[in-house]
C-alpha cells in the first residue's frame, strides 16, 4: 500500500492509495480525523455502477463518518470504475445493459451478472485493503462496518458474508437477484435501504433481500422516490448505526 | 378539563385529567417537564387495543419525549379501554374477534370494523382534547405530533388527516383495511413501523397503508419479529423525528 497524496480541510485528512494486488494496482482513499492517533473503527464505503472512489456522495458521506463519528473511512474504485480499465467481459455486459435499457427489455439478470462478475474480483481486493488499512496506526485492528448501495450493495453482499470482520452493514437499493446465496450467510446487524419507487431495482426484489439476511437485527427503511432520490435524513441515520455497532 | 392528581419524578410531572365532552367523562394523563412554563410542542399518544392511557409502552415512550425532547405529552384512555366502559357494540365485535381467533378464521375485517367503531368516537374527543390541552400556560397552541401504532395507528389515521394542528405523525403495525380513504388525506411527514412476522397484520397490508399517505416525506421502518417486537432503537428514531418536525 502506497500513498500518494494528502491533503486535510475541515478536520478531516483525505490520503489518495494505491494497493497492489494480484489482480493489479487498485487506487484507494482513506479518510481520517486530521491529527488522529491511535486506534479507531473502519468503514469501508462501496461507490455505485458508474461512480467512483471520490463521487460526491462517497465523499460526502465518508467526511460525515470521519467528522461526526470519529471512524477511519475508506474506497476504493470497483473494478471497471473510477481510474481502472474495464475488461472486455464487463464491456460486452454494460453493452447489453444499454440495449435492453434502450428498448425496454429486461434489465434485473443483465444487472445481476454485471455485479456477480465485479463482485468476483473485488470481494478478495477490499478484503486485502482491510488487512493493509489495519496496519495503519491510525486505524488499527478494530471493527469493520461497511456502507455501499446499488452496486455498492450488489457487491457489498458478498463482502460481508465473506469478510468477519465487518460487524454492521449499510446496503441496499439491491434486489435478490444478484447475491442471494450470500446474503442468507450475513448475520450481522443491517440497515437496508429501498427506494420505494426505484425505477431500476423492482420492489419485490428489494423486499425479498432484506427477507434474505439471516441478521437477528436488520431494518429496513423504505423512501419514496426513485434509484437515487435517498433523503438526507438516512446519513444521519447511518451514521447513527455505525456508533451504535461500532464503538 | 380538570386534573386530579400531580406527581413529580425523574425531572417529568405526571398529571392525570378528566374531560368532559358530549360522549361523557374521559379520562386522560399529561406528562410536562417539571417546574415547565411556556409553550412548548405537545405529542399526543394512542394506545393499543386492550391497553389504556398509562400502559407501560405509552409511559416509558412519553417520558422520553419529555425528558429528552422537552415535549408535552398527553394520552387518552380510547372508547371501552382502561376506565371507560364498553358499548354494547363494542363488547358484539370483541366476541366476534375471539370466536375468530380461537376457530382460526380471517380477522382483518373484524379488527377494521372495532377500530373504525371506536375511531368515530375517538377522533372528536382527541381533537376537543387538543383544544383543552393547547389552553394549558405550559403547553399553548403549537405545533402537535402524533404517535400510535396498532390500534393507536388504526384511530391515529383518521385523526392525523381531520386535524391540522397536527404536524408529523408515527404511526404502524396497521394494514390499509382500516382507514384507506383517511389514509391518503394525510400529507404531514409520517414514520411508519411494520413488523416483518406481524401475526395480527399482513405485510400487504401494511405495505399498502404505508403506499396510501400523501406525504411527500414518509419513511418506512420495518424489523423481524411479531407483533409485539418493535425494537427500542425505533423509540430513538420517534424522538428524532419529532424534534426534526416540531421544533
Amino acid at each position: 500500500m502506497r500513498f500518494t497524496s494528502r491533503t486535510s480541510s475541515g478536520g478531516v485528512t483525505e490520503q489518495l492509495f494505491t494497493l497492489t494486488f494480484t489482480s493489479g494496482e487498485i487506487p484507494g482513499v482513506l479518510w481520517t480525523p486530521e491529527h488522529a492517533t491511535g486506534n479507531r473503527p473502519l468503514i469501508l464505503m462501496g461507490h455505485g455502477g458508474g461512480q467512483h472512489k471520490q463521487a460526491p456522495g462517497i465523499v460526502g458521506l465518508a467526511r460525515r463518518f470521519v467528522e461526526e463519528g470519529g471512524f477511519a473511512v475508506a474506497a476504493l474504485d470497483a473494478p471497471g470504475h473510477g481510474d481502472r480499465p474495464r475488461s472486455a467481459e464487463q464491456d460486452r455486459i454494460i453493452g447489453e445493459l444499454r440495449t435492453r435499457l434502450q428498448a425496454g427489455g429486461e434489465v434485473t439478470p443483465v444487472v445481476a451478472s454485471l455485479h456477480s462478475l465485479i463482485a468476483g474480483q473485488a470481494v478478495p481486493e477490499w478484503r486485502a485493503a482491510v488487512d493493509a488499512l489495519q496496519e495503519l496506526d491510525q486505524v488499527g485492528a478494530g471493527p469493520v462496518g461497511y456502507w455501499g448501495v446499488s452496486l455498492g450493495c450488489g457487491l457489498g453482499v458478498p463482502f460481508v458474508a465473506a469478510e468477519p470482520r465487518v460487524r454492521a452493514a449499510v446496503l441496499g437499493l439491491n434486489g435478490a437477484g444478484t447475491s442471494a446465496e450470500a446474503a442468507a450467510r450475513i448475520t450481522v446487524p443491517v440497515e437496508f435501504l429501498v427506494q420505494w419507487d426505484d425505477q431500476l431495482v423492482p420492489r419485490t426484489a428489494s423486499l425479498a433481500l432484506f427477507e434474505l439476511f439471516a441478521s437477528t437485527e436488520k431494518t429496513l427503511h423504505a423512501n419514496p422516490g426513485g434509484h437515487g432520490d435517498v433523503p438526507s435524513f438516512e446519513q444521519d441515520s447511518a451514521l447513527r448505526f455505525f456508533a451504535r455497532h461500532l464503538n
